[in-house]
């Protein structure tokens, strides 16, 4: 058996968004540990600038791979946007896998058409990640991308759906799905992606506003997929029976991080399972 | 004339929303140069700890003071509940005012039976920082403080008023001022203090929602006076005629600073009179 099978998978976020991610890996992989910070004390990244985000994604990392990690998961759409070549330079020795590859991939299975909506942060949608990761695998696609910046607040303050949620949301999407700004219906994409880990925990009230006919790609799931290949391609994969744990390191306060990470994760985090971590 | 009395007014702030306080400080003395520092690269401070908020606070200011300001004005809600010690240590000999004391005071004199509701970020009402500076004027006062997170990403993306906004704001309010959960009418609230520097722009629909008889506390204008008044004390007023400068500095994207920092001030910032620093 490969010496580094187990250690733990580790994953980071600038909070508890990829949280969402890590309940998709656990899921497929039950049997691995998972390590995952959350970046709490700088977050969010989203509004900040691709160099800072890098230095910030290499700062985390740093601390994962100090920590003993055999892969490392972006579970943040900015950084997977901006930092991963940082990452991969910083850390050759371990394998990097973002969101955004995977959420791409899934949405140019999902669309027929080839005409693709992306919502994300401000900073996602400014580094046109998810169009350049869309046109190396389907050249012809239209790809629009939409910031909403709201939805972030909203899922952190568990405001998921009803009247409100549904009229930011339509706010949001009703000029791309919807209405007269529109343009023809056979022109409207086909393919929503929620390109930030927030985004599905909105999932029901954006599916309202955008009707059952749109096809909806969720990231997390993806990229659980493209971890387990990868760790089977390198022989790291965990088989042995026994359920995996979870570790928790926040660079902010423990208990927010263990109340608000719950809402994300769908289950309780404990405080004893977060450790404050400086960076 | 005291050789301080050219120097500017430093203003810091975690990004634009301290704008809303440069402003009023504008308009009350138009002859100051004001330099202004938003922290944008790590902002909000508003979910941060109070040590992490107190360290980037002696940070930002620490670049203020090295360029030479005469005063030292915290337009940021969150670092004036927690780092007004942590300054005055740090920089000794220079005059610091936060925007929480003036608002407190203000609230005070406003509030006619001395129950106070207070908005702001989620750490500024976990710090009870206007509670305890409304009970050193008014020890019975009563404060019901209630965190409002969406109002920033509102204020930010210049959704200001009409329905949604309304709509959110009658989610956070309603249960302090209408509505069956806000108790006889006799003991609501009478007076509401916006404890953040955005809420401001979002005045028009929280009053919409709070109605015409709650008086509405808005710390800019009240913190300029102290400002005025504490230059007057220390004989470093700038008295001369002509209108001062404003000079921006911000930690991250200028082209962003200036667009939505234009939004905050009322006028167009252009990015020329903003400087990129590091901290």
């Amino acid at each position: 058996m490969h010496r580094s099978v187990s250690l733990p998978i580790g994953m980071f976020d600038s909070g508890v968004g990829g949280l969402t991610v890590l309940k998709a890996l656990r899921d497929r992989l039950p049997c691995e540990d998972i390590l995952y910070l959350g970046d709490t004390a700088r977050l969010p990244y989203g509004t900040k600038s691709p160099e800072t985000v890098s230095r910030y994604a290499v700062q985390a990392s740093g601390k994962l791979v100090d920590r003993g990690v055999k892969l490392l998961v972006v579970a943040c759409n900015t950084a997977s946007s901006v930092a991963l070549d940082a990452l991969r330079a910083a850390y050759p020795a371990i394998p990097v896998i973002g969101v955004v590859e995977p959420g791409a991939q899934a949405s140019c299975a999902a669309s027929r058409t080839g005409s693709i909506a992306v919502i994300a942060t401000e900073s996602t949608i400014r580094g046109n990640a998810y169009q350049k990761a869309i046109h190396a695998l389907r050249p012809e696609a239209h790809v629009l991308g939409r910031p909403c910046p709201l939805f972030v607040p909203l899922a952190e303050e568990g405001w998921l759906d009803g009247a409100l949620v549904e009229g930011i949301a339509a706010r949001y999407l009703d000029p791309i799905f919807a209405g007269e700004v529109a343009g023809p219906a056979e022109e409207r994409p086909d393919c929503l992606v929620l390109g930030c880990t927030h985004f599905p925990l909105l999932a029901g009230a954006i599916r309202n506003v955008i009707g059952p006919e749109v096809a909806m790609v969720d990231s997390a799931e993806t990229t659980a997929r493209a971890v387990e290949a990868e760790l089977g391609r390198q022989g790291l994969l965990r088989t042995a029976p026994g359920c995996g744990t979870s570790r928790f390191l926040t660079t902010d306060d423990v208990s927010r991080f263990a109340r608000t990470g719950s809402l994300f994760l769908g289950m309780t985090i404990g405080v004893d399972d977060v450790e404050l971590v400086d960076l």
